[in-house]
């Protein structure tokens, strides 16, 4: 197949390209490398030396004897060129992972809100129209996440996509409805998400577009099967507090004999996937595709669910690590169960990698090797979800600062 | 009160401003006139000839004594103007009317539904952004759509914004949970007001935001009390394909001796408010202002319930109107119901302006006054929902153009 990966630079994407390529398919990446910009802007950088895209893409000719092509391309602010360019290349998919993804950059101020918004709203509908425009039938495969719904489930399993609603009509009868499971987001960032699964419903309705989109866990790990062939090749890593997240951090800030940032009481219960299932993920979500006039095709991309104080714990055993309890800079619930359905990846032959799987000691490994490129000031969480939040989380009780607020 | 209304100078806006005005509160228009520029765009005009904005100011101040005050302000490309100017001027109450509001012209092409999109969300994301920013503790009342819902009801009634479910916990036993009442937009402009209530429903969670959103019916009528005052107070009356809605373009049609252009079968049920009730609903869901910490609230602003063809043979029947059947250039259902609550507003004291009333003859007498500046050509609904609908629609089974589309 020839396969449009949009984001193809990032954290997800870029193993998702290879993995693509490696399988034969003609892999073309598309990105504005935005993520790139905003390491500079942040002033922090992957803990793993990443070199230029085009570079990468130069070593995985030479070792794979695969070509994937880069295209440098903002989705977001230039729908012609997209236009232009999907005519041109005519993909028979498109793999979508071209948003800003990071909760707390989405909530660091009212900038890294409007941007979010406008980034991944005008990313997502200009790619929609623009395949409708184009007439080119290529199934979209959406990275989504489970935190479109928030966490505060009423101790009721999340199903995939859809919920089987009863209303009353006029005579007093039970009428049944299928709607999409009701979402209700605790940051910009995944309101956005939530926001792309109104315009998914709407294309795939009115112009019988092939979408599917995957709820994601929390990733983790750093390394896949074609990142570990060579040191050029590997993966993005983040530890600050703006993109790193929980179990990838804990497992760095172990690394580095950092306390491990527990926030609140850490009753925080999450979904959690290894970056290697999402990339096999993705591939099985490519076999799998819907025929026109289907509903959006939703899964559930995740393997298991653990409370946060749980890793923490299992990380200090692990590790010896302490663990350090801080204030939430998140506005949410301080403790949450949290139940995922995942049956469609497992039907279609997913063999999870957990976490008992023994892969967290490689990632311990990849961040030992690199300690020496981390900024310890960048490791906590600083963006707060509101100015009172801000105020108790970032000074202490006589207004210090408690930590660098950039 | 001091009131911002965003879009005062459009169809609803500006009879909005004017009713405020004249119950002595300071109001403040920020509009970007893209209504007008739109005109320019498509060539066609309001049927009733309409003043800039600023002449319009000038005589309310003649008229009146009261000043309204007019701000040239795009709200969805300049945050940083919006929030410098609610830093300014501290609102007590927003009405935000500033969104492009014709499903036709949503649907027009790729670059139309990109603009609707884009223009919608920032403007009413930007809003709230602002808000928050400003930390301006105004109640923002937003115009938003019946047609969220679509039109395939089970033959339930509308509720008022929420639904309560039943969800069967993993122990078996059915848990209510309260969600917003499940969107089904119908074209790329419904679909925005269905994305501004997950908008919504995020900074009122977040942040405290006290909002009401309107999901307001197809408005009829064109003067309201004060419109009348003065010829150049008159109001915005639309009558093209695009911008004109149903029932006045049939009042508008049979003023001209053009055969009412039902669509399809006309078996489309729709919901309905005079113009004069919507300065009313304005002016009541201002007087019920949430509290911080407040769930949205949404009220259903119609009046009530016809089905096309009904209107059509309504209108055919007090004017001598021919009615011509066409094919719909919509994508909907041909045939349905619906029932809509509108509990909220009766209750707070609307005392409902119905078509029973008299008041179709005015429209046609202001119809007949102005009736040398319409262009006949410009009344044919073209914008199709789909490519194939547009071939269908728009030319005879032998290939010819039936209708001018530009």
């Amino acid at each position: 197949m020839k396969i449009a990966v949009l984001g193809g630079d990032g954290f997800c994407g870029w193993p998702t390209s290879l993995h693509l390529s490696d399988q034969g398919h003609e892999v073309h990446i598309i990105d504005n490398l935005s993520r790139r910009w905003i390491d500079t802007e942040l002033g922090v950088q992957s803990l793993t030396p990443m070199d230029s895209i085009q570079e990468r893409c130069r070593i995985w000719k030479e070792i794979s004897g695969e070509s994937i092509r880069f295209h440098l391309l903002d989705l977001a602010k230039d729908y012609d060129r997209l236009r232009h360019w999907l005519a041109e290349y005519r993909p028979d998919a498109i793999i979508h992972f071209a948003e800003q993804r990071a909760a707390p950059y989405s909530m660091k101020s009212d900038h890294h809100k409007v941007y979010t918004v406008n980034n991944n709203v005008s990313a997502t509908h200009n790619l929609l129209t623009a395949l409708v425009e184009t007439g080119i039938d290529a199934h979209l495969v959406h990275l989504g996440t489970m935190g479109v719904y928030g966490y505060s489930s009423v101790g009721a399993a999340i199903p995939e996509g859809y919920l089987d609603v009863e209303i009353e009509n006029l005579q007093g009868e039970k009428k049944g409805m299928e709607i999409l499971y009701p979402t209700r987001p605790g940051s910009v960032y995944h309101m956005t998400k939530s926001l792309d699964q109104i315009l998914f419903q709407f294309y795939a309705q009115n112009d019988g577009l092939r979408i599917t989109d995957l709820h994601q866990g929390i990733v983790w790990g750093t390394h896949t099967e074609q990142t570990r062939r060579h040191e050029q090749l590997i993966n993005r890593f983040d530890y600050d507090g703006d993109y790193g997240t929980v179990l990838n951090r804990f497992l760095i800030q172990a690394a580095i004999n950092y306390p491990l940032t527990v926030h609140g009481t850490g009753g925080q219960t999450r979904a959690f996937i290894h970056l290697q299932d999402t990339v096999r993920c993705i591939e099985l979500a490519l076999s799998d595709a819907p025929s026109a006039g289907d509903r959006v095709k939703i899964f559930n991309q995740m393997t298991e669910t653990h409370r946060v104080r749980d890793l923490a714990n299992m990380i200090a055993d692990l590790t010896g690590a302490e663990i350090a309890n801080l204030p939430n800079p998140r506005k949410e619930a301080a403790e949450n169960d949290l139940i995922v359905k995942n049956d469609h990846f497992l039907e279609l032959g997913l063999n999870p990698t957990t976490l008992a799987g023994g892969l967290l000691s490689e990632v311990v490994e990849v961040a030992r090797k690199y300690a020496h490129r981390i900024d310890r000031s960048r490791v906590p969480a600083v963006s707060a979800w509101t100015k009172d939040i801000a105020t108790r989380v970032n000074h202490d009780p006589e207004g210090r600062q408690l930590r660098s607020v950039s």
